[in-house]
């Protein structure tokens, strides 16, 4: 049995709690949150349960195996690397750290100490975007052509991060988990309409080898609510809707056809040929209780996560190259090679 | 009775014809193009009407009052030139012209021979496309954020221009219509998928004075057709859906609401509102139709059009931009003043 | 090459006319109407076609093969008569006549003629619809429980008809044309909302033999466009959507399950699977084209058309039921056998 | 501070509780459930609350002041007058009994001892559901036509009750709100597919006054799940889809139009005009919470439950009736008068 504790009792903080205590294999042995109403709600739904204010408390007891961060982004570094360092393994709420540096720390010293250290990267332990890996990695959809990515609507906006940071990582982590191919650079660009704010809408596209084009659209200002994916490839193109709780996943058998007919020089070489929509059946799992589970079995056996800090830490490189080419109007910004480890 | 010649009778021009011939005050006087069995074509519907395959025989008939041409992009320039010196009146398919420079000659000898030019922007006089006009002009939206639009569907790809000269050039005129700024520099990205074809897919964002964005999504090779565009102001915002006849414009009373209270300091400054959505009866005419009779009553009257040489001078202008910040990744080119006139 | 004459050119005319001259195999070569104004339509759109108010002198013209007949219900059968007994071919709009009786003197009268008596029953000629009856006929769908069809728009009201011979028609053919069954018996309600008017709303059970449950929704008065259709049996089921453009027809993997296992006694012994959505290719073609050139087949080489005299019978016996049991309030009418022919 | 009993703790029993936990002036008393795991379930969640396999036990508690009552409807009748004659204050899941005799018996029963009797119709304390009765009694609508459900899924097939007392039930609670008049007659057709079981699929048609016309389609085979509610009046129309979250009523301002133009007497004289849509804002509320407050409030006030007991005679009455005519395929019922009490 493994006993977590839960640092952070906000807006995703109760949901890590639940699955654990909902999880085999886990157990919740404490949460801690700065603030005591937050503590007094754990204590009615989990008698059991140990509330403190102080992380320093938890990252010191010895009944704590690991511990969940579940923090503004400003405070996973520090947190991370003191649980750490407290020989706790970690799993941290997605992005893995403010900076690819801090996140880059937090991957050595896990590493150095033998632990697991998981990336909150839900969304790739939900089953349409292993669907997705999974057109991809049997080479059904041919070779990959696009990645093309709208996650807008009408949205609180954060302090501390802009809207990349608050929802273009989502994008960034599928694509990780998805595609093949890493990004070799990356242009982005966006606005802020609210005075000292951080940007709210923004555009990003994502440069890979072999002619593969990502892009992803995030906005907290549209009046409208997308969560939409389309993932094209020669032989086949996927759109995935998140909204669509019947068919999340749909596969066309279309695409490009080139004619090499020598008679037709002087007209159209360039076709197209439609054919049947799939959408097959996606079992609807929750993917935060996938995640809970794989973390307590990377734990058990000593393995490596889907998401790790690797992963996390891949992630927040493209991040902070994003906000660099954002703040020059899309300037292209190269990304350098370790963030694709 | 204006009487017009039709140069080209390949995919738009039965169009133009069409429209010539049913609208009041024109007729279609003859048509042109280089294939017999087009022309065959125009005999069995329109016995009435003259064919020929040589441009030169229309510019030179006296009995012809204008032009209308809808020839492959390249051929633009010069056939338009030469209607305009034979003192014809011209209505040019759109892009105006492959290039900002023959663009910008057009202008100057329409003006010097004070004969109308006019450029076949035919979204512009599209119900929906008015509706979000009169929102913006009358203030209902307040201040603009941002216009984001995604045309993209399985296509058919252009042999002489890219995706940008194709599909992005509606949503430039559109802009170029509905908003009251000109963009000051442009940033585009897109790859190719096809060897030896131009671009396919493409991303466009367009900078405009006072934090207004600009973003265009357009694909030849999308399994599914979108036409969808989202106008968002400070007061309300507009969902613009082209593929949805029975409510192609609907109106949100959404919003930005930014709070001031002193107390909330350390909280969320910025939230949202969400309110009442009215999707407004937008009338089913045949935007061409409306054009071509503006058309034919700016003749007649000596009038300016709405979409004038200038209107496609500057949609070139940004065209060629665009292409260009495209081969560099993204990398952000001003417009010229000149294309702002 | 057969010479076709078409009386009535209002709403549904210039489709036939358009059909029948763009086919290879027939030529229209006479249009009559009543209404001067309407000739004169005829004749700017075709020169060479003749036009003339009295429909017997197209009876007596020895050159016309075939009359296409689209006026108004109550003058079919007429008109229908005195084609079939001056020797032509004919092609009835649906209904085939205001009554049972009516038709079935139709039927005769072409019989003894050796004629073919075509009715107008379009969608059976449509892409979607003979999917779904390849479904049912290959029993993919397995054995046949519900067919379910909405068809409800706000709608000009008709003066001769109700809506169920105006609207419920459609689904009454495409049940005859797709189902291995007859109806037996018929429960039919409905209400007239406008004084002086028929019924604009009504609502029609067929009752088929082995549990088979038909049910159409018809109504000139909803606000919204439906024209859908659920077609469900033991092993798959269909949603037929004619608005979809792109995806009409979507075939669900989906079904009911009979437990037999015996210590389940006590709890639920049927529950339903849901597998695989697929949505076949279905080619674009125009459904009357179709028809027309089936038509043209039938009498060229003498065979029965699909949607022949008895269709056309089978289908008013069922309207004159359901007008029946809608004045009941839907005291159901069974149906007498000759109609099941 | 009202202590509730729950007594089944099933699938709806547990929304039950944990609303009446978190309601304020609610209290859980206990829950009891023939089930022993399932009372395991209720002591993990709820260390507090008392957990029995006896209903007596319940109702002979004096702490006790009101039972909830969450079981199989065959056993609603016997449960809720032992807990009226017990003195305790009931809410009973809908139906309120199995026959309209036994609900009638339970209507005398509260008020002879000037007790709540509330029965858990939820949709009526639903925001969207709200908006059409307030849409209705403020006479926007005008004139109502027609009430037109469709509930349909892949369902559960239910042991003790067919699927009219399974789902229609819902729209009759609906309609008893919305509308200000009661049905005189109903019409109901239906089939079963699996042998043993009750009828799965069912069409209801009400007749009210005034032509006003309702009518229900209920399945539990349908491959797709559908929520929605047309309420057509003479001045305005209501879509109510349940599945939209973002617009679950939309108001179209579009209708019938009776010309009086003597001229066009020979023309058509009903038309339709469209106009505008609004999706008014619809606030986000829990139907039960808002139900379970109504329900505490209703016993400290001493008032009556807009789903009182006699809401709850209506509907089972009509239930009757519709299983009536269900099984004479569609004979008409009338409506005893007692049911619109």
């Amino acid at each position: 049995m493994i006993r977590v504790a839960v640092i952070g009792y906000g807006y995703w903080g109760p949901n890590l709690v639940r699955n654990f205590v909902e999880a085999t294999g886990t157990a919740v042995h404490s949460v801690c949150d700065r603030r005591p109403e937050r503590l007094a709600l754990v204590q009615a739904r989990y008698p059991g349960v140990r509330v403190t204010t102080d992380p320093e408390e938890v990252f010191a007891d010895t009944a704590v195996d690991a511990v969940a961060i579940a923090t503004p982004v400003g405070t996973h570094f520090e947190l991370a690397l003191r649980a750490l360092q407290a020989g706790k393994h970690v799993l941290v709420e997605k992005p893995l750290a403010h900076s690819a540096e801090a996140a880059a720390r937090l991957v050595d010293e896990a590493a150095s100490r033998n632990l697991v250290l998981a990336v909150d990267h839900t969304f790739i332990y939900s089953a349409p975007v292993r669907k997705m890996r999974e057109l991809v990695s049997t080479g059904e959809l041919g070779e990959l052509f696009y990645y093309d990515s709208v996650r807008i609507n009408l949205g609180l906006f954060q302090h501390d991060v802009n809207v990349l940071w608050d929802l273009a990582v989502h994008d960034l982590t599928i694509m990780d988990y998805v595609l093949p191919q890493r990004p070799v650079a990356i242009s982005a660009t966006g606005a802020r309409h609210v005075p000292n704010q951080t940007d709210n809408i923004a555009y990003l596209t994502l440069f890979f080898p072999d002619n593969l084009l990502g892009h992803v659209h995030v906005s907290w200002l549209s009046p409208v609510k997308l969560r939409q994916t389309l993932l094209g490839g020669s032989r086949k193109m996927v759109l995935y809707n998140d909204m669509d709780i019947s068919a999340p996943i749909k596969v066309y058998d279309s695409g490009v056809t080139v004619s090499t007919d020598e008679e037709k020089l002087h007209r159209m070489l360039v076709g197209y040929r439609t054919g049947d929509m799939l959408a097959p059946r996606v079992e609807a799992v929750e993917a935060l209780k996938v995640e809970i589970e794989h973390f307590a079995d990377c734990i058990e056996h000593n393995r490596r996560p889907l998401a790790d800090g690797e992963a996390g830490l891949r992630t927040v490189t493209l991040l902070e190259a994003a906000t660099e080419s954002l703040a020059a109007r899309g300037r292209p910004v190269e990304i350098a090679v370790p963030a694709g480890v």
